[in-house]
């Protein structure tokens, strides 16, 4: 007889999160990647300046490279004449050596020649053939760059576990490293779960509708920093899940949509509490208390709500900050903003409750229908997160909003 | 003779702009991609629902599918018996009807039973055998999501324009809609220019240094939702210039970096003047003045400054902007703290200036080193921007720092 199964005690939100954080590890594979592709990667190696940055004393200014002495006293009423012996550009070498009373052209960049130790601006000058006025008196030093000021040759530069942004990707550039060691990207196994659920393309049965939870859960896993891999459709037979829970354990974490609630078909939890371990089962959550997480030869497996919204709802609250982890990503704080409630909100659900919201105009307005629907999600700004004791919020009351993407 | 030639009129940063964002345009080619691969794309198509979903009345709970006026009246002590005369599990089809007095069991997303009009939760009911007793009312449509209720055939679900979300993906799934059409990602041509830089891989001759400036604008570029072409630099040539602008023009916009000062050999404004227009050259900020921004054969060219810190900050001010804007990408509001100097700074440099600063403590540290300097921008958390009339900020005074990535 087909008896059906009520959670027993359901997690709280905070101890489910805990539990999770610390059930993953984070992935130790590395890879060695062009730095063209590292963006957002995160380094899995500590970086050493193996020369100097500028490798040479370089100009900062296009201008004149002097002596600066020669310029002390000069002004737009009575400048120092100089003679222009050489041109230096950006690139060349030129080899003299400056003297006392003369100066070099040079650009922006280029090295700057022997015996000077300042570089006039452009700005302050005047050019007429070999003679060069200098209007503006500069220090010893001034705009120049010694060798080694951006990096020192032996300088620890960037360290492991840091994420490659378009200005360290420049560091490894001005070093001459073109290949890097980054974290492999976690690979995470997705799998939905029920007979009624019919991949994309197919005819649908009476009773059945289309796969929702593998695109919107791989969409989720790539933001993350992940690889997803999307699966066929599971159907509720026992020896049918257990092979896919075997498979999916061969992943960094395999997520499994569905079957996880207490009807009669919902073997899944039976299923993996005979291969692994059930960590927690049910959370005081709403929607999406029909979620679990345990382990199957040592990876971590969630089992998601098959309900669209709580399934995704889910993956922003529970799964999101596990793959962050495993791939190595720092757990910033989501983006908040603080907004008025635009009417007032009832709730008594007895569980933490995840509802979306639209902003308009500075107000916050509810956007969720119900858990199976898509569009509580698809057309909301973020989600307001309602404590368990909380039953009304009058219109006007401020709320935190976390913003979705 | 090699006269240099210096600015003539800088425009402001807000002008810069302004005239960036008129002259650039949403792209407008297409291509129809799988939805797995759509996150954070452009939609380019209306989307309408084609059938309802859910396709039928199904239960949003596990539960027993009842006539709700069999439940009127019963609570845990005076429950009310029905008849339990099937079981309808999601993904299948019972085909019968349910009369007076009698219940089907049905799972979350179940069909609901011909004859059923509401759902009593497994958790106010008890089995036994053939009889299910009723512990609580429900009222008709009770724990019911009715056909259409999520989309309606019909109904405009999504619109052109719509950056697809992971719930957005999900839309199309619900929908069936296996590929769509999303605007191209643009293309970016990126071009290192002078005689100084080296590509990565090949031996420094005295003076000249590695190419940055391609690798980081090729993470700005791709971190905005485009692709960005790397290219061979470019030697300090009038003709060699004037065929990479040629090749550029075939992007949705050409990116050079250096050659666009005031040094002798920074060729780069005459070549563009010759072949199209420029429309400002020099712009009041600090690093970073000797930016660019013109066309060649209609395409929109930029000429960013040669020094790592300038073409890098100036890619966040006025390249990034243009690039969302070129790939159909929303312009927000970028991510801003609050926090107070840990220390005085003085400026006086008659421009806007962009100081890269580190946030530790809550306090803001300028990090900024010369705009030579990539580790300028590689060790900030962000940046401020100081008006052009600012002389100083006192330490403990509160400044806006814009977050980097």
């Amino acid at each position: 007889m087909s008896k059906m199964k009520p959670f027993n005690t359901l997690v709280s939100r905070q101890e489910a999160l805990d539990i999770i954080l610390k059930k993953v590890n984070q992935i130790k594979r590395k890879e060695k990647i062009c730095i063209e592709n590292a963006r957002g990667r995160i380094l899995a190696e500590n970086i050493t300046a193996e020369f100097n940055v500028p490798p040479f004393d370089r100009s900062a200014m296009d201008g004149y490279a002097v002596k600066a002495e020669d310029t002390f006293g000069a002004s737009t009423f009575v400048s120092k004449k100089l003679k222009l012996i050489g041109f230096q550009h950006a690139g060349e070498n030129w080899t003299g050596k400056i003297e006392k009373g003369e100066c070099v052209q040079v650009a922006t960049g280029s090295p700057v020649p022997d015996g000077s130790d300042s570089v006039v601006m452009v700005e302050y000058t005047k050019m007429e053939g070999q003679t060069v006025e200098i209007l503006k008196p500069v220090y010893p030093k001034a705009n120049i760059s010694p060798e080694g000021e951006d990096l020192k040759k032996g300088d620890s530069v960037l360290s492991s576990g840091e994420i490659l942004s378009p200005a360290k990707i420049g560091v490894l550039a001005a070093l001459n490293i073109q290949q890097v060691s980054v974290l492999e990207k976690p690979k995470v196994g997705i799998y939905s779960t029920g007979s009624e659920i019919k991949p994309l393309g197919e005819a649908l049965n009476p009773g059945q509708i289309y796969d929702v939870n593998s695109y919107t859960l791989a969409s989720v896993i790539s933001s993350m920093g992940c690889t997803p891999i999307r699966h066929n459709i599971v159907g509720d037979e026992r020896e049918i899940i257990k092979a896919a829970l075997e498979q999916a354990s061969k992943y960094d974490l395999g997520v499994f949509s569905g079957g996880s609630s207490v009807g009669v078909r919902d073997l899944f939890a039976d299923v993996i509490a005979s291969m692994g371990k059930i960590y927690f089962h049910g959370v005081q959550v709403k929607p999406g208390k029909p979620t679990l997480f345990g382990e199957v030869n040592g990876s971590p497996i969630f089992g998601m709500p098959g309900y669209p919204t709580s399934c995704l709802s889910n993956s922003y609250i529970f799964l999101a900050p596990a793959l962050k982890k495993i791939a190595g990503l720092p757990r910033l704080p989501p983006k908040q903003v603080n907004a008025k409630m635009s009417q007032r909100f009832v709730s008594s659900s007895g569980r933490e409750q995840f509802l979306t919201v639209k902003i308009e105009k500075g107000m916050v307005i509810p956007v969720f229908k119900k858990s199976g629907d898509i569009t509580s999600m698809a057309n909301a700004d973020g989600y307001i997160i309602l404590p368990v004791n909380l039953d009304v919020i009058e219109e006007g009351e401020e709320v935190t909003v976390t913003l979705l993407n």
